[in-house]
């Protein structure tokens, strides 16, 4: 039974620590590889961890993920109208976490409130800075495992 | 006088058959193109068939049919946000057939039912399942024919 | 096994061809009955063709048309308030499908963009002119004698 | 001072119990005909039940029932969009009470839950089954006899 | 050139004088009729005054006065949502006034205020009483007999 | 098998009788009792009458009367945004109808004609004044003495 | 008895016949003000007629004519959304009748359909050119010297 | 400094495990409290776990609960419309996490997707079941004995 | 004739001066009773000066202020969703005067700007801080010392 | 330091006492300033007291009095749409209490509950009459003799 | 060939400089006139550099320039609710170009970024500060002196 | 200190010239770029002219162009709902000029006159045709000579 696990990251993301540090924090996106990673380690799954400004990219990596154990995802700017994504999201057959840096509830944008693709996920975590990540793959990662001894 | 038809597929069409069955049938892409060669075939027509999860590929696939006999197109995921496909449809001559293999006004979210390229097409065959195909290009082929023997 | 099939035209379509030909086109209603009957001859299918303003004799045919081979119903202004007809289309057990002349995508007023019927209906064929009644009637009749040869 | 009390029932209802049973039972008209009968009897009054699908019949009855005793009305499909119903419901002097079989708050359409004609009635039961309408004769003719013995 | 002109009214407005009089004053259509004759006869033009609670009558007698030399319509409930008598109005061909008795302006429901068969007319009267029919009139039949010497 | 049932009035109406008469009627909550206690009488069923200002009151005695012969709740001004009694409502097993005293649909505010609690009884009855609970009581024992004979 | 009336124009009016000719006509102010004097002259009333583009000059008109026989207003742009307008005009005792010379319900922007000072009228003519006018006058002159013998 | 953490539960959850468990699955309250006290022993650190139906009581602890180490809330019925606890959450110094054990985003309510109480947490978790309460947990402690080592 | 009267606060404002300081001020509850009291005693009125974090008590004290000579409430996060409170407020037969420390129009949340309870108060005062409970309670003195001198 | 105090007064306020006095009272504007006058003597303050129905009266009156001891004004039809006066208001430097004489929560119109110059205002007193003048120049002449002794 | 150009100005503007300079920078009108002065005599035209804070002053100028060689307006709060100063910019044959300040995008107010007059105009500038004046009259002369060597 | 300068150009304006020339005019884009060197050149500053119909491509670029002296970009279709584009343009430290060709503020649909994008540029130029690229260039370069000499 496949025990890879993906964390697929949106638009933007690769500007994480640089980009209003007030609201996403200093850490850069290597910081969370590595922190996903060593995560990943302790139950030796095998991680795959993308970062992508494309809408096709990432819809090629979520039909490859499909069959996978789990998916975190942070879509980051494709998470307000990008249908697509969400298509390629239904069709997933594994669960799914959606992961935000920040609290969308205190976003100023209303529209930033509405995740299309929070619906379908299996669960949602928001506001816990980069933890976040970790909270979801541990989340992930045991629930497989217990299933896959 | 050009007598190219394109057929013309969008995101996440590529899993048809396997994405959601009791919605889109079990039916592959594979099998869309074969019916739509034999009525192609029939007419003497020359059919391009694509599909592709990258809007800039759609936009540049409508750019090169432009001057085409006639587009059959299934936006999937980019019917509902997509305003450069809506704008690339608009630039496009020749008469366009937009084909949806379910029934939008059954899906259950609200924004399905409102098609943003459908107000760029000539018409729109919605919830035939992949018959739907046939029946588009069966008309754009004969009215081509009919207007230049 | 029933192979009557009925075409269903709603208020105001007795005046087709006399109305806003640069919308619905000049052919008259008898033009869509004649091109009707041509293609259920072909597959040996009995016709019933009929046009009414009363919402109530509407209703009437589709309670007697329950359990044909297939319904062809081009609702006119009964597609958008019209709640009982919409009911009366949900008690049939048939197969349904709804022609619309122009495009409703395309038309200036809001609501034509919402049709309460299609909701009913198993698939819709908007803007391809009366050629919409004979693709309608192929796709049912098709279905129909591959269903009971 | 006059007895008789009306049971007028609206489009679609000539199907009851044969369509979509799980919401409105398996009962016929001709029952609930029946339940209203054996009411009227038990006091004494004479009962007019009828059921029609045109919106200026059920008019013409409700102009015949202005000064009668009581009104119960299921103005089923006519409830949302018929403002001719509407308006003769207000020119009736006599007592209404608006009956529907199913409970309209848990209908998966949002304009079943706002009935026009309910602003015009005494008083609304819904969800009760045909219940519904035995509840409301009683209650009608309950407060005729009191005023009236 | 023809000189007939018609004068078409909704439903309920047979019980006029004797519903909401607060709202709608005490005379009754028959004195609407008298009010009518008299004008028609000072220009010598024949009136053609009718009153139905059946939308698909509207419908008919507006297909009869499509090249009439004008249409007085009071359209009573049949103003907000009867689709199909909009779409006859729009397929008349001589001028058309909608006369309502009372003020939409003031009623107190909200759709009230926004009459659908108003946008097909040429103007509107309304709020002026029955003398709202006599100046529809004499607007219609002093053009007429302008044009028409 | 239980036959208890109650019947459970939300805020203000200890007050039944003196506010807003012209709305509610004269008649106080002790006239209510005495109405539901004949008619429990009747049927040899034990009656729970209670009344509360306070929500979490309500949300135990909901608790406690999950599995009894039936609920009649009167939620009041708790019908329209208290989740918790909503989610109470939701846990029971038995069947439940809402009362209203005043007919809904008739009530100023917008939001009066929408509760939330609706969605979660039987049945809904409203504008019957306090015959209303009568009726209710009626219903459920009714239908609980015919599955428990 | 006061036999004083007010024709009262708002905001650019005095451009009538110069802006937009195939919306408003080609006739001028001046020629409006004729056809009013012609009108008021046959009923031997006084007639003020002016216009304005300032807001506080219509409002201090308005107080002026507080007590007149009648008002007609062509309100202009202060239709829309000039609240003290609005105030002005309830404060009046007389009869008021709003003139529109083109059919609000035929303006391309939503909100010239929404008069908000046609609330405070007595009655509202559009659509009908500067016709309008005259109705206005001889219904408004009509009713005066009926009562002022 | 304070080691004190704060559990709090609202409206209903005394019926965890019981009510609708294919949302909520079937672990019950204390196996909630179980849960959290090992977590709390391993930090070392003081557990408070505590359930009310009853806002005013929330309210109470939450006042109590202003200076702890920290606040897990999973608030139920209150997260939607109970503006006190809100501010009361807003009253609080210390970090707080929201967590619902099924994914509001799930939820076919509308209303339930959007949690007032949300905008003055931290961080929310939602739709991980209750392993969401020891998740938040560990994020609080883990950040809490860091900065008091 | 009773002169007691009631100053009533809601949920949290037992943390005045300690929330939010830069929105609230500085000054406490205390503060506030000091401030009325003195106020009453000029009038040589009976002052009951209360607050609560519980709806019910807040019901139940509205419920024993209705004849009193006035009422001042601060409703603080009643005055949003609590239906119970609003109706509690209707059932009053003195001047009630509505106070907010803060200026709702200034307020960030778009729901703050619209009290519910507003709509039962006699007049409502905003923004004017601590002032504005002793420019209330000399309004509703002074009056009520008018009127029984 | 300035101890000159304004009185700024809107539209049709110069009919008050005469126009709907169910609504604003029988007294008269002259009456307002008599009163406001007597508050300013006791404090030794200079009052200016005025009334203009043109909105650019009102912008230089604002203008001149930006670095007032503080300013009263009752906008009137000013207070909806006139943003060229809520320019003017936060160009002002000194305290701006907005006095409504009626309360506009309960007005009927949707629209007169939301002020939008009560945002620029310091605080808002509605519904108290015109003793709202008095609470409102007491307030700011307390406040600016306090700061300025 | 005239070759007068036109820079209006609306309300408030006379504060240019006073009023928010973080939001409006510090440059009075008297330097937004010498830096259009300095521009037009470079191109050798006649400028008009006015200021108002009425509306029908505004309308006035705007008539009196109806055939200048092009308008630059900052129409300020008249950009939003003034439906009179639209219509006449709509009056005008030249082109018309309208310069806001600061970015109304990104207002906090939602009204401020939907500008009526912005429809009337040729082209819009917002966001460069006084430097917009300049931009736009540049555009205008070239464009003016092209046309008329 | 860099003197680069971008102009980005979005999808479907490689057909600038060809599509729609009513509105977008008859000049190619290679005229736009022409236009945008002479005035580089002017200024001695280096130009780096683009056009992409792919989002992540308009991405990169952005990224690229983070700290260059100044971009100009016409975002077409990208405006309205791609929001990763708008996080990019967050995330640029120079200022930015958003131009449109045809004025937004009179395009039919609805939703062209929103533009997402706007809100993260420094301005805004719209309907000034291709003309607006040259002012926008030489408000950047102006700006960038004078801060650095």
């Amino acid at each position: 039974m496949s025990s890879r696990i993906y964390v697929l990251n949106g638009p933007n993301l690769d500007l994480l620590g640089e980009r209003e540090p007030q609201i996403y924090g200093t850490q850069s996106l290597a910081d969370v590889e590595k922190l996903c990673l060593s995560v990943a380690q302790r139950y030796g799954a095998q991680l795959l961890f993308r970062q992508t400004n494309a809408e096709h990219e990432m819809i090629a990596w979520l039909h490859e993920a499909r069959r996978a154990a789990g998916i975190v995802i942070n879509p980051a700017g494709f998470a307000y109208h990008a249908v697509a994504v969400l298509d390629a999201l239904r069709a997933c057959e594994c669960p799914i976490i959606e992961v935000h840096i920040s609290n969308l509830y205190r976003r100023e944008e209303h529209w930033r409130q509405h995740s299309l693709s929070a619906a379908a996920a299996t669960g949602v975590i928001t506001g816990l800075g980069i933890e976040g990540y970790r909270l979801a793959l541990e989340y992930l990662l045991l629930r497989h495992t217990a299933a896959h001894p």
